[in-house]
C-alpha cells in the first residue's frame, strides 16, 4: 500500500504564488468591493460571468454605467430618479398635502409596496448620528421645509426606522415641524404574525405605550 | 390616544406598483442575475455602487468587458488564462513529466496554494456526469492524451472531487490512461485538524482503506 517508487516534489516556497490571469483578477477584485462579498463569492461571481455568454457582461457594464450616469435624487422629494422630478412627485393624483418622511428610497419603496399611502414623500437620505458625525444639516431637511408652505402641507407623517438615531431624527423633526403642521409618527408594535412571547422588551413596551381604545 | 382627526388615505390597489427608477432597476436585474444573489442583495450592491464616485462603476464596467474578452483557456492545459499558453504552462521550472488532473481553474489555483506541486496541471473544465448529460467527450480529456508523448509524461495525479461524479471521472481517466504512464490519485481521508469522532463514515472508511506503515 506504501508506494515508495513515488516521486516527491521540491515544493517551491519561493515561487510567487499563482494567480489568476490579470483581467479575471480585476474583475473578482471589483466584485470583493461590494458590500457583503467576501473573496470566495466574489471568484465565484466572476468565474460565473465567463462562462456566460458575452451579451450578459456587456449588459451588466452597460447597466453599470447608465445607472451611475443617469440616476440621481429628485429635486423635490430626494427619491433615486432618472429625471429631475420622480414618478410620484409628479403623479398629478398623489395628496402633496401629506409628506411621508423617510429615511432612504428603500423605504420609501417597502411603503410603497403596501399600497396603502397615497400622499407624497421626502427623502432624507439618512438619519442623525452623532456617533458617526452626521448632524441635522447632512441631511435633506432644509429642502423638507422649503416644501411645507407651497405645497400647503397638512401633515407630515415620520416614517423612520426605530432605533436611536430613528429617534434622534424624528423627535429633531417633530420640533421643527410642529409649528406649521400636524407631526404624526408611524406606530411601533408587534409585527403582524409574530409570537407576543417572542417579543422583545422595548418593542413590547412600546406596544403597550401605543396600545389604542378597541372599536 | 387614539386620534380619530387623523385622515385616513385611499389605498389605491389599481395604481401600478411604484419601482426603481429603470436605469437602477435594469443594475438590479443584472445582479439578481448572478448565482447566489437574491433581490434584497441585489438591491443593496446597486445602491451601494450608486453611492460610490464614478470611478467605481467604471472601473467595475472595464473589468467586466475585459474579463470576458481577454480571458480564455490555455491551448496547452486548459487553465483560464489572459495568453494562448498559461503562465504554469510557460514556466521552464515545472515539471512537465508530471500532470495534475483537476475538475475546474479553482481547484487548480487552490493546489497551487498549498505550494507543494511543481509539475503542470489539466484542467478537464467538468467532471463526468450522466445524470447532468455530461459524457467524457464534453470534457477536456482528448488534449489531455495528445499532451502524454509529446511531453513524455511519466505520471498523471487525479485530483478529483471525491463524489460520485469525481470517482467516475477517475476511474474513467485510469483505464484510459494507465497504458502510457504511471496514473495515481491524491489520497482521500481525515482532513488534518479534524476530529475522527466526527467524520462520516464514508470519510473514515477510505481512510481506514488509504492507511499507510508507519515509518
Amino acid at each position: 500500500m506504501w508506494r515508495d517508487d513515488l516521486p516527491r516534489f521540491q515544493p517551491s516556497h519561493c515561487r510567487p504564488l499563482t494567480v489568476f490571469t490579470r483581467p479575471l483578477a480585476r474583475l473578482i477584485e471589483q466584485f470583493e468591493r461590494l458590500p457583503g462579498i467576501g473573496p470566495r463569492t466574489a471568484q465565484r461571481l466572476a468565474l460565473h460571468l465567463l462562462r456566460q455568454p458575452e451579451e450578459q457582461s456587456r449588459a451588466f457594464a452597460d447597466a453599470l454605467l447608465a445607472a451611475r450616469q443617469q440616476v440621481g435624487q429628485c429635486q423635490r422629494c430626494g427619491h433615486l430618479s432618472a429625471d429631475p422630478i420622480c414618478d410620484i412627485c409628479r403623479n398629478p393624483e398623489r395628496n402633496i398635502g401629506v409628506i411621508c418622511v423617510v429615511a432612504d428610497s428603500r423605504d420609501l419603496l417597502a411603503l410603497e409596496r403596501t399600497r396603502e399611502f397615497s400622499g407624497s414623500y421626502h427623502v432624507l437620505g439618512g438619519l442623525i448620528s452623532p456617533m458617526d458625525g452626521i448632524g441635522p444639516e447632512a441631511l435633506g431637511i432644509q429642502p423638507l421645509l422649503q416644501r411645507l408652505d407651497p405645497e400647503q402641507v397638512e401633515e407630515v407623517i415620520l416614517a423612520l426606522t426605530p432605533s436611536v438615531e430613528g429617534d434622534t431624527t424624528s423627535l429633531y423633526l417633530a420640533r421643527l415641524l410642529k409649528p406649521f403642521c400636524r407631526v404624526t409618527r408611524i406606530a411601533y408594535g408587534l409585527p403582524v404574525g409574530s409570537e407576543l412571547e417572542y417579543a422583545d422588551d422595548v418593542t413590547l413596551a412600546r406596544a403597550l405605550e401605543g396600545r389604542r381604545i378597541v372599536e
